[in-house]
């Protein structure tokens, strides 16, 4: 009754989108839905939600020329007020023109143009893991690529070795896996860590060796805090060494790009989601500054991505505020640094031990202890991971289990942290009290942690 | 650099883009782009314009909810409020409820995903011909599926004979191609034709005969005019006996559809864009009431044609005031009709003839005298066709040519014609002016043609 690849869509397994699914997306709000779970394992924004309401009210127009198509890629207005800002903000080597960004609803959307436009059934993406795990859907959902997962040897730092991509290119080969792209997430996804200069270096030139594809979703790039001292209050202005300090370098800022890959392999992902907390708008872009032949194939499959009219004007004002976007982009930062300080300190406090973050929406925790100590010393197996998981659940506390990551091993969790600190402290509260009567083998009733809770 | 579909999908011959490439996609406006060719290719209907931007503007809100991820295919709020709509002017057989709706961003994303959630690569779908020519790059483009176009017997007339279908479906088989579906246009474009009730249950047996999906696309379902009379003013209202003459029947209105077709074949597309005239805002739905598994697959397939919380929250809204929807329905109705009786009549005047209308935003007229006059009796050529419709856009008038529809016979042209009447006479003026002087072989220049037309 449908197509093979229609099939495939559905039951292709995707462990982040079948937890996320667990959820029915409805999450607990104190009056609405008061019985759901708390949401802390969709990567989202809550911390300058009213800012953002007010700037986009405000930017909230149409004209009569809206009723009638729009440009599908994005208006020029659009494209050049991204590209600007582009630009400004990840200090790109050559300036962002509007030809260089195509527009689609949103990153997701905009990885599986990429990919579908880089890659033929049967050809592979080779992907940093552990990785993004909505990438299962957008990359190999009906569209035949699949994903060739790398490990970089520890969780603990994200050192690109030349070797470990080299013998993962060479296992391809052996299994006849044909390689068309690298993918790498910057600032990276689960751990929220940013890749050196140097890695980014050696990317480059491993794609280039192999005549493959670089493509970098920067979608948190203006996400980094780890650089802030956090003990400021969040309207201090960062300063200019700060500033420098940053440890998020773009792709596009690399003045020696070409020296390393022709630089039309390189195509960067970016969205106005994550740096922005706009999930809902649905605007990602492509930029690419140097292969025409690539955007024209964008430009046709955007078609069938196309943004709303409304939605275009509205981002297009709302961008064309530098003063309050790079100011908005500041006060973002520190904030996170501040919300990043409290559950790093909640977690410390709790015996709880995460992996140090520079960037992003989420913290990865180390639930391992808990698992070893539930099976007495054994280590722990996914399925030990997936009934912590769906205890948590139970419990009233939805959070991104590492097998939606794909990691090789067992026990992590990803929390998301920059929300309402109600919320989160109620979230941290349930998942706390959960782990450790799991760990102690003790049944935790969810109206028990419910009522603990309040 | 790309990969082969993405390079398929980029050449692959479709005329009508090919056509519409070459305005750039810039049209006359008198004060912002007074020489850009007047746009009388490309359906649109500016009649009610006015009252829908207030209408719009009025509907455009933000809530907090908004700024966070709505469902990829539809909040449940516009779906529901789309299955009240179409139950109640469609007609439907069965109410539709939320869930036999999926919102895509527009019709064409709707048709390509649908076309990809039926069809794997190498199968084809059969389409009633001289079809909308977007389809080719909607379906074919990097999907892998290919059209496979019927003709019924006469332009004059759209009686569906069962044996054109079925000599199609062999001639299919002996060429090994493999039919997964048949797609209808009703009302059809480029003609403006509906099909009887008779007609849809042919196509329905024959589906139902071969196990193949039907695929109704009804994006100017309530466009039609041909049963009103002309000579009443727009404010009007329709009398009963009127809606009884309407000309359209929705396949989901037929109370025998499954003793005609297993009705988990039967799927329509339907949109924003056409009746409501809001080509500008990409809402585009899939009607399907019996087929669970393909729901599934349009589910998963949407977050890539994801549309924005912002139009979403915006088209709920104006759908909520059904009172106002109904009677800018039948204004609409009233004044696509004076529109049509004008243009009918220039056409008359100037010996221009034209195929009968009942629906859409456009006129298919028959320019075959003035090429066999240029050519000294010689039918016309698809290059005659060509030459004739690159002089007119040279000559500020862009049209959509008979082979952006596939015509078999050259020398039809579809003019839209609900448009500001200063826009479309000046447009006429040119169209006219330059075709008699093609046809006479005299050079007619841009400047002639333009200054002729002030």
């Amino acid at each position: 009754m449908v197509s093979q690849r229609g099939l495939q869509s559905i039951t292709l397994e995707s462990p982040m989108r079948r937890c996320a699914s667990a959820t029915n997306w409805t999450f607990y709000d104190p009056s609405e839905n008061p019985t759901a779970p708390i949401n802390l394992g969709v990567a989202h924004n809550d911390l300058l939600q009213d800012k953002l309401l007010e700037k986009i009210s405000s930017s909230l127009t149409i004209t009569r020329k809206d009723l009638d198509y729009n440009c599908a890629y994005g208006s020029i207005i659009l494209r050049d007020r991204v590209a600007s800002f582009v630009t400004r903000q990840f200090k790109t080597a050559e300036p962002l023109v509007a030809d260089h960004v195509t527009a689609f609803t949103g990153a997701g959307a905009a990885v599986y143009y990429l990919s579908v436009a880089l890659a033929d059934p049967g050809e592979s993406i080779m992907v940093i893991a552990p990785y993004y795990g909505m990438f299962d859907g957008d990359i190999c959902g009906g569209t035949g690529i699949s994903l060739f997962p790398v490990y970089l040897p520890t969780l603990e730092d994200n050192f690109v070795h030349e070797n470990v991509l080299e013998e993962a290119f060479e296992r391809a080969k052996k299994e006849n896996v044909k390689v068309k792209a690298l993918l790498v997430t910057n600032p990276d996804n689960p751990i929220g860590r940013c890749y050196s200069r140097e890695g980014l270096e050696t990317f480059a030139r491993f794609a280039s060796k192999h005549s493959i594809h670089l493509i970098l979703d920067e979608v948190y790039a203006l996400s980094t805090f780890s650089h802030l001292d956090t003990s400021l209050s969040a309207d201090t202005v960062i300063s200019a060494k700060e500033e420098s300090d940053d440890p998020f370098t773009s792709i596009l800022s690399l003045e020696n790009l070409s020296d390393l890959i022709d630089p039309s392999l390189v195509h960067v992902i970016y969205g106005m989601s994550k740096d922005f907390a706009l999930n809902g708008l649905r605007i990602g872009f492509i930029l690419d500054q140097n292969n025409e032949t690539l955007r024209s194939v964008l430009h046709a499959s955007a078609v069938m991505s196309y943004i709303s009219s409304i939605t275009d004007r509205t981002i297009s004002n709302f961008l064309s505020d530098s003063v309050w976007i790079d100011s908005y982009i500041s006060t973002n930062r520190r904030l996170l640094a501040d919300s990043y300080a409290k559950i790093s300190i909640f977690f410390k406090d709790h015996g709880v031990r995460h992996l140090p973050v520079q960037a992003g929406h989420f913290v990865f925790i180390d639930l391992r202890p808990f698992l070893i100590q539930k099976n007495g010393g054994r280590p722990p197996t996914l399925k030990d991971e997936q009934e912590l998981w769906q205890t948590l659940l139970d419990n009233g506390v939805y959070v991104a289990p590492g097998e939606a990551f794909r990691t090789k091993e067992h026990g992590f969790f990803r929390i998301t942290f920059p929300l309402r600190s109600d919320l989160l402290e109620l979230g941290l509260d349930r998942l706390y009290k959960t782990t450790v009567g799991f760990g102690e083998n003790r049944v935790i009733k969810e109206s028990q942690a419910l009522k603990a809770s309040k």
